[in-house]
């Protein structure tokens, strides 16, 4: 198994039984994945050829967007791009000769150093859902509070199998929206000490995320390392917005990660066909990362691809199709052949409900992103009905699987031990090996084991209540939150944090729009 | 898409309105699936020699029982391995030896030639669930009977992208056990034109499965075709019994396939340990081959592995497993470098109800046996709580995630249709597809669309009783039935197997045990 954190819990408090219980509830949060199992390769090189040829062939002859910010354009153009307008058309080979400094793997630095992460190459980092303004719990859907945003950020904290603490696990939409940012950093900076993301939502915002973060870790430190791993969407197709590029332009300024991240419903921003939005995926991430570069050579970036299919019929989005896993596989190989760390979506669904159709999406697109070779994985836990909202029962549902998607990158060991020559020996034909010596030895690490799915006998399951997952899963959130207690911070950092969002919010006024 | 094979529903009968409705669901089934994707292998070079070479030494030092059959022991002496008692013991590479003239794809004949399957290579051919003594529909759990049986078997029948009627799809409990099998064979062949299963409890009612099929294909075609394919378990580990071994050799003998399948609940039946119950597999896999290649050589044979892993807490089997999926990548490579067919199993799970847990481990299962390259699939639709209860609505759930199963397995076009570059330069940045020539042009076609899951926006599917997949499925489950009509039989032969049946049945005295 990976290795893990473990720290024992030893606040007091309560009565003595629930400081029983709680003393048996470590927390842990396992290092992030280091694939030792093969990435599935599913185009073949011929397509991968075309698709690269083409995506050059969009850049050069239709070209991109950079709208409303003539900086872009004069760098583009003094790098030898043709600028019209606003538009930017790349002589072939040039975005790719430029995307060449941006590093292939990076360390995200985590307040707590046992829990940074490596982004890049056989890594993969699990983070939760980003973006949902509403909630569901049980059966309320309502919109999402900053105390929703808080329970989310203590969840994650409390997932043994979750690497990151995300960014804007739900939008506080009781915040003013001018203000949020501050808070919802605060939250992951005091509530956790698992890396996280900055806020892109304005220029200044990303600012403040990189003013806080020098507070957490020193200004020395942020100067010289990346601590923030941030959500840059492209307004697709090929269309590259002020207010993502100035976040964008102020964390690469300070040499803060990026995700690239072209945002498509296949069929409304793409091609209907995979190779056709493959094309134009690649076209837009090589533009932006060449961007990036062109912004500050070296900075550290990753190649995003959100993209799900349509239902025709409905106009609605749709997840964990097989047309999605396709362009997930094919993106993925792209990205490896540009030699960039590479983002995907995790446990997308379109269902309202956690129910089958929740189940049978998530698991569709957490295996296609574990098998494609995904190093950033956003969304991995907590994603609702097409990503409007933030489901806690989902959340801790998701974060059970991700623990299988841990073994099952570990790969199969062929030592002596794993061969089990002495138990087949020991037992032979007919016998059983429950009790065997080989058994014995090795049972309790041999399989990963749920902490929410049900195996119980069918006449203790009924007698319990004939709970179904996401009644389970309901008790598991409770029990998380109820055994929480807050990482410990240097008090000094603490009221200096508070003193820049007060100070911060006291400058503006509130803006709900 | 697939090639389909489509007809049109012509009966009359019921109100206009019904018929109306009625008039517009075709019945179709797909085409087995031809892989246009490379599949996963999961296991390097290294640790499949490993299991090979260790694969051998079992059999070599350890042997395996062949219990009750001195006929097979005969067999095995003859053929050079060293018998003492029941033991046998296979000189290394005699058994991998024999296995070179089982053929590495066959023909299992439909009674409609249209939907006659291929099974080996490429292929992937879908069967519904095998073998529970219960159902489950709704909130009711309760032995299955004769009825469910029909009814699971006029599902399969209706449903588009299953290619197999199977066989047990849930034991008809009502019916005496010495005849139950003479009317699960009597619903397949005349509820259904699809291809399927004949009867492994007894050698007796193999061979009344070779007599039936003889009534319906003709004598002379039984004799050179394989017109059934059935189950035959191995009594992990290492033990070939009488009765399971009895049916193999009827099989065989006649020339009709064999799935050769270990029956593992890893930790009980098998090692903890992926490596070591690879070996025992693989060791029970070639003995099991071999012995059908003494029976009779070129008798069509499958590499079956039926794989769980066990909660060591409660012994409870588990599915959907990490290690489960590793297994069954595993034998995959193992089966190819023996150049056989290949089967495991498909939408497995342990959740005692069709909900998220359900559809997780169903979906982790259904992913891998795509990728891992099995050319059967048995359970691909309808099992829960570990193979205890076949479910109506889990059916329909799990035959609609088949569909994309299909559309994975199509690969990625890359044509210059598929390129879409008129659709890029026609859109270019900032606008959209909906309305584009392409997108017109390709939309019907371009994506797998669900006949179960909801993507409505969220008020409507509100007003609509915000249903869950369970309440979906089941009304699909009714549609399904509702329109099912018989497919069309000569009355001669319909009338021979009646006659079989009823001749068989009075000839032996009911036994429930």
């Amino acid at each position: 198994m990976n290795e893990a954190v473990e720290r024992r819990r030893t606040r007091g408090g309560g009565g003595a039984a629930r400081r029983a219980e709680r003393t048996t509830m470590r927390i842990e949060t396992a290092r992030f994945i280091e694939r030792n199992i093969p990435n599935m390769e599913l185009l073949n090189e011929e397509t991968l050829q075309i698709i690269e040829h083409n995506a050059e062939t969009v850049l050069e002859e239709i070209g991109v967007n950079f709208v409303n910010n003539p900086a872009a354009l004069d760098r583009w153009r003094e790098a030898g791009a043709e600028v019209t307008g606003e538009r930017v058309r790349i002589p072939r080979g040039l975005a790719r000769e430029l995307c060449k400094t941006a590093p292939s793997k990076f360390t995200q630095h985590a307040r707590n150093p046992e829990k940074s992460v490596e982004i890049g190459g056989k890594s993969l980092v699990l983070a939760p859902v980003y973006g949902p303004p509403f909630v569901r719990e049980g059966s309320s859907r309502r919109y999402a509070t900053m105390t929703d945003f808080e329970k989310f950020v203590k969840l994650g904290y409390m997932s043994k199998w979750l690497h990151h603490s995300g960014g804007t696990v739900c939008e506080p939409t009781d915040v003013p929206v001018n203000k949020r940012h501050l808070d919802m950093l605060l939250a992951h900076m005091t509530l956790s000490d698992k890396p996280f993301m900055g806020s892109v939502t304005e220029p200044a915002r990303a600012q403040d995320s990189v003013d806080m973060c020098k507070i957490l870790f020193g200004e020395g430190f942020v100067a010289e390392n990346t601590v923030m791993t941030s959500l840059v969407n492209i307004n697709s197709p090929l269309t590259f917005d002020d207010t993502m590029m100035g976040a964008l332009e102020v964390y690469a300024a300070n040499m803060q990660a990026a995700i690239i991240s072209p945002f498509i419903v296949g069929g409304a921003m793409a091609p209907v066909s995979v190779t056709g939005t493959l094309t134009q995926v690649l076209a837009e991430v090589l533009a932006g990362v060449a961007y990036s570069q062109l912004v500050r050579k070296g900075a550290p970036v990753i190649f995003g691809a959100f993209v799900t299919s349509i239902d025709m019929n409905s106009g609605a989005p749709t997840f964990g199709t097989p047309e999605a896993s396709q362009i997930l596989y094919g993106a993925g190989q792209l990205a490896r052949r540009l030699n960039l760390p590479f983002r995907s979506g995790g446990g997308l669904c379109g269902s309202k409900l956690p129910d089958a159709q929740a189940a049978y999406e998530t698991a569709n697109t957490l295996n296609a992103a574990l098998l494609g070779g995904v190093n950033f994985m956003l969304h991995a836990c907590g994603w609702l009905e097409g990503g409007l909202v933030s489901s806690f029962e989902k959340f801790v549902m998701d974060a059970d699987q991700l623990g299988a998607l841990h073994k099952m990158a570990e790969g199969v060991a062929n030592d002596e031990n794993a061969q089990a020559m002495d138990a087949l020996r020991e037992v032979g034909p007919g016998g059983h090996y429950l009790g065997c010596a080989h058994t014995q030895a090795n049972f309790k690490q041999a399989f990963w084991r749920t902490e929410v799915l049900d195996y119980k006998p069918f006449e203790t399951w009924e007698e319990e209540g004939a709970r179904d997952t996401q009644m389970l899963a309901s008790a598991r959130v409770d029990k998380l939150l109820g055994n929480y207690t807050q990482p410990e911070m240097d008090p000094g950092v603490a009221e200096a944090l508070a003193a820049y969002v007060a100070r911060r919010k006291a400058e503006m006024p509130d803006a709900f729009v």
